[in-house]
């Protein structure tokens, strides 16, 4: 076992947290506090210096303008960029569009990756992901209600999509609708590609979560496709892969979103040892900190402990993945229990740290005069999507009680 | 002992309930997710019909237009109305007027309360409480900043306060500041009423809590007082009472927030049952819901639980504080240990069904549809006003821990 | 409502409190570290002192040489006899006895009470409950293995059991086993009364718990029926009414469970406090104690809220017992969700109390110099015996659930 | 970073693996059932056979007659081992012989290196090591009690100790006393052997824990040391050094324990999944186990992510010492938060499994028919000795919370 970082990556991590430090950590407060399209000119700015730094896009291959980090190296990355609100959007990895870009780069004809991949690889264009369904459980495929009618060479779709994250903005979306009912589960569904410029899309309103419906990048919308006609070019994969495509896409995009939160653990754990130290508490002098308070100081070890092992646990996933797919084989179906054990186990450490955070900065904790209000309503969402806690728990003990798995 | 309420408590309760499922519930969407000046008309509708009604005002007595309920009787009618974000707005025992009626009716001059108490008790205006401040814990008043200078029959204030809720719309403010710095420390601070359109009075802004600075009555106001001239007649209360004041005005708080936090509780509970009754997750067939399943049932049965021995020990340190009064005792003083315990734990109690009853909800719970996610940003400040869980327990460990605290 | 206790009740709890201070308290340190039957005599005189104090066996009707209390009233009794692990033995109203007792009083034939119940009810012999066997789960009835198979006048029993408490030294068992397979699941089985001297019964061994078989009373055994013969004279009750009498036989043991734990939480509590205000642990002074830091503060308040709220909840499922008897009714039927809410509750808040208790005492919390270490172990089986926490809950959840349930 | 073990790491924890499943789990029922000197005999045989099959005394180096593992593969035996109760001692590595091996290594004299190091390390005799006392905390070395008074050239000691860990049965203590009060806390005690059959030592009784004294190797005692006079060669490493050494003890110790709880969390582990599946709960079919509840499924997963994120924190842990060390650096010093942290954590996750696989096994989990119930009750003390969670809490957050701490 060798839990070093190599040098080249010690220096990769340097230099993007340099970048966040100077750059994304002063647009905080506005994100936090003022209507992104009023900011998004700035933030433009700021997604150029990334680029001339040659930090943008990670993720993808260097043929399509990225920086064709492997998924341990991207892991690392993910983390340090998790640290801001702003860290994946200004960098170009942003959900949904870098799991479009991933499908895209897998599955898109090359039509597709012209007039799709492209500009969302650049950053020209915005995408969203239209799964969800507020009347079925996402957790469960055979449920979904949306259907996509095979008619001639166009497909003719009806859906209603909610928490479609980013569709305020987005040139295009990626829709999940029903093909064949009568096909076993796993096969019933495909993917299409829908500009949302297209007859029969419409966005119908931003939801507001917490009191707060928003705009652009960081809000989500409930969609809906009426009749919606498209070509058969614009299916993306073949016909019934939709669910294999959206399970492929969701592998990468746990660890992205693991290591997102080890992040946000990591800013709150940074906040919350800042303020303890400096809120002075003490009736006559002022030696007499937070930082001197044993429940405070049980939850800083604690936290600590937690991230720590989390972080491990999570790299681990990625190197294993990382090890089976150099090796030839799915390292995403290899590492199934991993990622579901990550999954939920991460999004509690982070929720547990992010809630002590705001503890200790008091009343503070809960205004936008800080990242950690946000962190505290909008990354509540962790222990849900892209499958819940309960479900992860119950397929990972599942395999895990199957008499071969020697875990 | 006797755990049975009255007939008349029982009816009475009835008559809020029916109110508040008639008139009250429906207004919710609307408050959830528009602007608070946009539907006061609204409100003010309800409010003339909850006095038509006779059930306005519950806490205040008769005299200045309440229905002078007991402790207890109104711990009572706290939980039904706190089933709803609107419920003590609508009834006109909202926080902080509350406070400041009682406050005024304890330690009002004749023309304060002709002025201020009157219109305040009718729901004709607002007021707000200025005692929190940006740089200074809440939770040791010898650190107070504010100063108000006697100069000949006035004083001058300044004071730089936040957290001010609903300062924004208020006629007036009660405002505490130190009088005389070199008294011992729980005598320093007095109380004064500061008209909102006085000199040297400013509302700097209201501060944005999760993203949203919202308006109006729900809002938390920075406000500031320079070189505020006010006659000394606007003192509430006698010099260097203002900590006495504020302790005896948080007594009677806590017990109102406790119970409305058990009405959370309720009302959180019954979404979590009806969600999980209905959500169907099967796949062949529709009598599969989310309420078959173990881990939801777990958390139905040990929220029952937690529900309902929280709000025994609230109502035992109700009735503990009537009984103490009625016999001539200072009840929450000698309550205090009481009043430290339910603050932290029904605040506990409540966070965690809220919580959980987000998780039976997934994406949904996060959404303005349902007030859940209102509860969950909003009310995560009940472990932190009001004295912060940690405080309270200390305090109340402190003296459990003294040979005499026969508890 | 009312949480007052009578001025009689008082002077009652007093009464036995003070008899456990004097006579019980300085017997426990033997207990704990000594053989049962090496310390049998002793006990035999205080329970000598204890029928002369008037304080026998509280729970059974005077008839039969007991007090006759009310179920709130031994309710309140079982919590003070709680606080030590000798309290209900030397008291008469042990388990599995009281229930022993409990089941013959309404269900004996007149022969089965003068032969059994007279010398069970002076504690001049002891018995002991078979129903538990080690490969049929105790939560499902219907897989109960046991057998009984009428032959004439006579049945003949076949079974094994295991956790028979108390059988090392009892002069008769009350046995369960299956009369009828073919029956209604709640139907099929049957209790019967088997003297310990009876051909083919035989205690196999007393089944060691945390490396330790124990003897006497306080032990538990594995027992064995072989072809063991008994008259139908010795069924006790109806045939098939076994499950019936069991479940009525839990409903009061529940509450006094309960209560007894939460005589363990207040013992436990109060050894927290000590060890706190003594264990001196500063470097130069003496003042520095455990009881100054913030992690035990945290615990001693925690543990109080979690007390208090309990036990009002355990006594208002006594009280709404008492009243629906009262009224005619089942008050255990009607109860059952308080039961199993309370059973699983309790149990929770009374371990957690015990561990941080042991915690707190360092070394010495592990060791049988103080009575923690037997109740963090000896308390363990709370969470398991008379249905684990998940079953309550699963049951209490699927009664909430229902649409009526208007708890 | 790379996770992989070593092929012959793996060859080699799988002959540690075999060994112990074919030798070892069958004595498990006897070491928990029996009087630990009426097994002695076997386990002498098998540690024969540890020793014929070259695995003996793994953590020694060769010239000692052991294996001279480093510290990352030690840990991973220690894991292996830790499945059983017996392992580290039938392989010549348990505590405390282990540490007084390590010390007589780096401290011991030429002479108390033949005495007593030889015969240790060849198992042929046993250790004890006295420092903790009853009256003063453990935690702060400061208050040490015990007292060695130079006279001439002879010691004499004064202590009263307990918690003497296998105290019974052994050749020699090594024993920790004041020879300095005057000097720097740090540099007070000293530590000298003292055989126990030396005038002076009693071993006054094995401390009962849990209602049992035990005996032999897996007991504790209470020792007193009166006028005990050994000569100065006795001293074990230089005056006023007893506490550098005793905290260079820890050091591997404490990793070596955590190392072992994560074995006794994969044991329980194991147990817990053997035990879901086998048990049957259903009505009429056997196909319905505990295995197939949610409840159960939930400590499964949950179980199963705690486990992994701590073994490889500890790992993480013993690897930066092996690098540090390797570098010419007091590894132990350098990670002196790392060990802080896994010493609570790792204590924690194990508590929480082990309880948890208890519940599963229902009242079987409290027998001595398995080994969880001796887990739950002898590890108990996981989290007091070596340092209680709350001082390592404590002294890591300090450290975090230091400006530099670029942890």
């Amino acid at each position: 076992m060798d839990f070093s970082l190599p040098r080249e990556t010690q220096a990769l991590l340097a230099r993007f947290s340099d970048f966040l430090q100077r750059e994304v950590y002063p647009l905080e407060l506005a994100f936090l506090n003022q209507p992104f399209f009023s900011i998004e000119p700035e933030l433009a700015k700021v997604r150029a210096h990334v680029k001339e730094a040659g930090l943008w896009a990670p993720q993808i291959p260097k043929a399509w303008g990225g920086m064709g980090l492997s998924l341990c190296d991207f892991a690392l990355v993910s983390e340090v960029l998790g640290q801001s609100p702003l860290g994946h959007y200004l960098f170009g990895c942003q959900a949904p569009d870098a799991g479009n870009m991933e499908v895209l780069i897998r599955h898109g004809s090359d039509e597709q990756k012209e007039r799709f991949l492209r500009p969302l690889a650049r950053g020209e264009m915005r995408s969203c992901f239209a799964m969800t369904e507020p009347d079925t459980p996402g957790s469960n495929p055979t449920r979904l209600a949306a259907r996509a009618v095979r008619d001639g060479d166009d497909y003719v779709i009806d859906a209603h999509k909610w928490f479609t994250s980013s569709a305020d903005g987005a040139a295009f979306a990626v829709v999940m609708a029903v093909t064949d009912p009568k096909a076993p589960p796993h096969g019933r569904a495909s993917m299409f590609i829908v500009p949302t410029d297209h007859p029969g899309y419409r966005r119908i309103r931003n939801i507001p979560l917490f009191g707060h419906a928003g705009e652009g990048y960081p809000s989500h919308s409930e969609v809906r496709f009426t009749a919606c006609r498209v070509p058969a070019t614009n299916r993306l994969g073949p016909e019934g892969a939709g669910f294999a495509i959206a399970q492929e896409r969701l592998g990468p995009g746990r660890i992205h979103h693991c290591m997102r939160w080890i992040g946000i653990c990591e800013r709150s754990f940074q906040l919350m040892c800042q303020r303890a130290t400096e809120r002075k508490i003490g009736n006559t002098d002022d030696t007499e900190t937070l930082a001197n308070k044993q429940i405070i100081q049980a939850w800083i070890a604690e936290a600590r402990a937690e991230i720590e092992a989390a972080r491990l646990l999570v790299m681990r996933t990625a190197w294993r993945i990382d090890q089976a797919e150099h090796h030839g084989r799915d390292g995403f179906y290899d590492a199934q229990i991993d990622v579901s054990l990550i999954k939920f186990h991460v999004a509690g450490v982070m929720l547990r740290v992010v809630d002590r955070a705001v503890q200790v900065h008091g009343a503070l904790g809960l205004t936008s005069d800080t990242v950690l209000s946000h962190f505290y309503s909008h990354e509540r969402g962790a222990r849900i999507y892209d499958g819940p806690d309960e479900v992860h728990k119950v397929a990972a003990a599942r395999r895990l009680m199957k008499p071969r798995a020697s875990h």
